[in-house]
């Protein structure tokens, strides 16, 4: 694939921050870290445009605890089966639940159903990681 | 402001891409953009590092055609195997992978981890979104 | 690894279905479909031995129409959350769900896991997997 | 009847456990116990193949150090991508990995995906578990 070089300009102790923080995080080079920096930015902007299909997972922590909780959660994922790909849920003690719902679909409906989810009494902390379905980033 | 200028290289339909969004957001040059982006970073990696332990995912989208990229997810993950409790991984079409990781240790081991899988060369997008064991929440 | 090579005897046209079989399911010789045979036999044994820790999966077909169905599946695996790894849960259609749970323990106990969940009215398939954690099998 | 002799090649260590279990189980030679193993497969065989669509899971045990098998269970997968539904990967320990693969389709494709993934080399132990759609189980 074709690369491109061009120059860029930082103050130099923004430039001094970014050079601790890309080594701390172990990339190679400036090129590797600003990257996947542009990446992050294009799917962030892929999810903006409500029809592109996409790929997110749904993150919640709840208690077993309390009543007809997974009635209701699954209920409203399979309401929205075509959306939900799948479901893993970890039991973090005898109490608390986390379960990843790995959704795809259009941005704007895989926003409905993460308000749905989150919003539901009981849910101690819910949380929608957009991702991509990597079919435009190279 | 004394300001470093240096040349960075980027696959040239990702920059195509950058350079439309960075237009349409009404940046002067790819220089602010990318500070911008830049400072982002900065500010993720701020979240206070501590002792406490927390539970997180790692979100990570890759085409499975590197070679051996499969083999250092799995090298890395297993090194950090204590952390791990599952990953889920959606073979989203043909060639791209989802890959769900799910975290359980202390914040700073996790975004260890978190840090090295999203740096492997090949990986198009990762992301770390954190959450909680829900003990501390009621 | 040291290798042992010995010779054994079998009815001509039980070898030759064999050789059909083995075949069709892509092997690259006797002594690999084989020693999949045998250590298969050996998990097996392994399971037999109440005290030994192993892995197993655990799945069930259910529909989530039934009510407190999902509470009561929930309840048995926090109950034995100390066993249970992680559940991938998929809903199949608007009714039906699959869900596959990975153990690990002790086999007396995971088979009392099991067969809880198996029992339970309203799930329609269920069915315990025996596996290893690989320790044991070179 | 005529009987064929050839030779095969074991791993020592498996070869021992193997020679216990066949004493404890009280064969009178290793081509018997080998027999037994055979007829079985045979018979887990004519399950019969249709063009139902139904579930299943294949349960895979593997060490990650064997170099690019992880690269070959992906690309398998990838291959069959429009079956797999969710693969579920636990790290055992600092080698053994525990690979749950989660398959919708028709019975003779799984089977097929299955043989696949369990002949790869360097895979411990490999099982297809058959269950259902649900939908014609009331």
């Amino acid at each position: 694939m074709s690369v491109t070089r061009f120059g860029i300009s930082l103050e130099s102790p923004l430039l001094k921050r970014f050079d601790r923080l890309i080594n701390k995080k172990g990339y190679a080079s400036r090129s590797e870290a600003i990257r996947d920096l542009i990446r992050d930015s294009l799917v962030t902007e892929e999810w903006k445009s409500d029809n592109t299909e996409t790929v997110g997972t749904i993150t919640l922590v709840y208690s077993h605890d309390t009543r007809e909780l997974n009635d209701n959660l699954n209920d409203i994922q399979h309401h929205y089966h075509q959306l939900v790909i799948s479901t893993t849920h970890i039991h973090l003690d005898g109490h608390n639940c986390l379960e990843v719902i790995i959704v795809k679909g259009k941005s704007e409906d895989i926003k409905a159903v993460a308000d749905r989810l989150i919003g539901i009494k009981g849910v101690k902390h819910g949380k929608l990681t957009a991702t991509t379905t990597g079919k435009r980033l190279k």
